[in-house]
């Protein structure tokens, strides 16, 4: 995901993007205050000024990076039903296998791999999941409405292809594995086509492998 | 997976076990000789006459973990294609959500997430994911020969499966959210009867939402 997506890059999205940067290159083990401060080109007692603790600002990025996403799942609240799932899937996975940037999904899952020991870190994460069901959710209930997708089971298609993508990005963050990547994406692929389209939609409609 | 799974538990194993606690109460980053020491009941530098550096403690837990593995691997290895597809999918997930004991599961899990910065256990994690990717490769293709399974595509499905796995397992470690993580294995259920179990197969055959 490009910080600041949908409006300009301001002075809290530059500390962002440099803490982003920071977890990407060192490692949430190695992130200090010192090290973030050089990528915004700015002093450590600007960045101690927004946040006292490191825990502060790893959960300001996380919190950063929910609004972020919150405002994308905003704007195509109101999208086809077939068009809200394929942009979730390729925003989260497909494609860049990431969130846009692959800095941000890098840092993303340095955050989440350790949020397992920090019990702030691990509520503010699970609230930024918490958005992405809900977003597949409903635009698998309304495609359902609408007659587009099969009427399955709304919570298993959601916990099955969330775990499958996240499986995939733990997956490549770890070993940049392309074959790999694009073998999950052409099976992903098959799962919505036999099991989540409707028989009279046409499979090309939700094509996740076309580039 | 229980430590000496086919074997009596020796020495080694007991360092191992005493690893995996260790890493799944504190996490990699307070993994220290002494934890592991009195986690073991037994003194520093028997732990170092083992392993030299805490790098090769953890390596060699991986390795440890494969070994392991491996061995049930090959004792499962003439099984039904099916029974194969069912024990993999169950050990590593389904049931306990991890394989067998929850210390290793999340000993592993925090060992995996954390690799990104280390050369020679990534390298370590890839080996161990290549056993598991091939156990079930053979498996469906051998299940594709005997006409219980569909004519699918290998490797996607390979990757489909073990990413839904792998991204249930992390969310779990994280969140340990049995709801989701029920609902997971429904989806999962769902994927293998509609597209994994050939049409002539009674789809009770391969339930993993059976206790």
């Amino acid at each position: 995901m490009a910080a600041g997506d949908e409006e300009g890059i301001g002075f809290d999205d530059e500390l962002m993007v440099a803490t982003a940067r920071t977890l990407a290159t060192h490692g949430l083990g190695d992130l200090t205050t010192q090290r973030v401060a050089d990528e915004w080109d700015k002093s450590p007692p600007l960045v101690h000024y927004y946040y006292d603790t490191k825990d502060d600002l790893v959960r300001g990025f996380i919190e950063y990076v929910r609004a972020v996403l919150k405002r994308s799942y905003e704007a195509h609240a109101d999208d086809d039903p077939i068009e809200r799932v394929a942009w979730l899937l390729k925003r989260h996975f497909v494609g860049s296998h990431g969130p846009g940037e692959p800095v941000f999904t890098r840092s993303l899952l340095e955050v989440q791999s350790q949020a397992a020991h920090n019990e702030a870190h691990c509520q503010a994460i699970e609230a930024l999941d918490a958005d992405a069901r809900r977003f597949l959710r409903e635009a698998i209930a309304d495609g359902i409405e609408a007659g587009v997708f099969r009427d399955v089971d709304v919570d298993h298609t959601v916990s099955f292809l969330l775990a499958a993508v996240r499986g995939g990005l733990f997956r490549f963050g770890l070993f940049e594995d392309d074959d790999t990547a694009e073998s999950l994406v052409e099976g992903l692929d098959g799962y919505i086509e036999e099991q989540l389209l409707a028989e009279s939609v046409d499979p090309a409609t939700l094509d996740l492998t076309a580039k």
